[in-house]
């Protein structure tokens, strides 16, 4: 039988622990896209996510270090949420979805015939 | 406003829809990894997926045209599911998550002190 990883050692499944949520890594895909961001940011991108949720998920990118927040002293202040170095390092996950997204599943919904 | 794209468009969410849940990933590594899999070989490998969970992932896989099924005339007659050359696609994606996980969370559960 073919040596196989069980699910606690399998790197696979341990990234899809930490990112493999829909809205965690849509917000990825926005801080990867635009760099940092706002709590409205996000909402304003992500139609349909629930502000605790968003919440949520944000607090658990910075549980594990893949985003951090930043406060700005202006009137009034700015927070915005930005990528650390281990975050940016999931840029190639966040590509190749994205490639084979384009690739494979290029029906547009808004396109008229 | 940086331009952005809407969910139903992102082919990001796309792809996480076709893929994104756990143990399809986990499922496509497994017939990337090792070629052709009878359902009892995924049982084997993917530790407290319940039976039922498992037909559906595999059936949702071959409505996408991802997987497909491959009968064999022995005696028993044998049922193998076998990636498509779309389904083989996804390797750049399973790998991306791979090595992430290789390089980040190297914490091994199992390593002694």
């Amino acid at each position: 039988m073919a040596k196989t990883y069980s699910i606690a050692d399998c790197p696979v499944a341990k990234t899809l622990d930490l990112i493999g949520e829909r809205w965690t890594i849509l917000l990825l895909r926005d801080l990867l896209l635009h760099g940092p961001r706002r709590f409205q940011d996000f909402q304003d991108s992500l139609t349909g996510v629930a502000p605790n949720t968003l919440s949520a998920r944000l607090k658990s990118l910075e549980d594990n270090a893949l985003v951090r927040r930043q406060l700005y002293n202006e009137r009034p202040p700015r927070l915005e949420y930005v990528l650390t170095e281990k975050g940016k390092s999931l840029g190639p996950i966040v590509r190749s979805l994205r490639d084979w997204g384009v690739k494979h599943l290029s029906d547009k919904p808004t396109q008229r015939k």
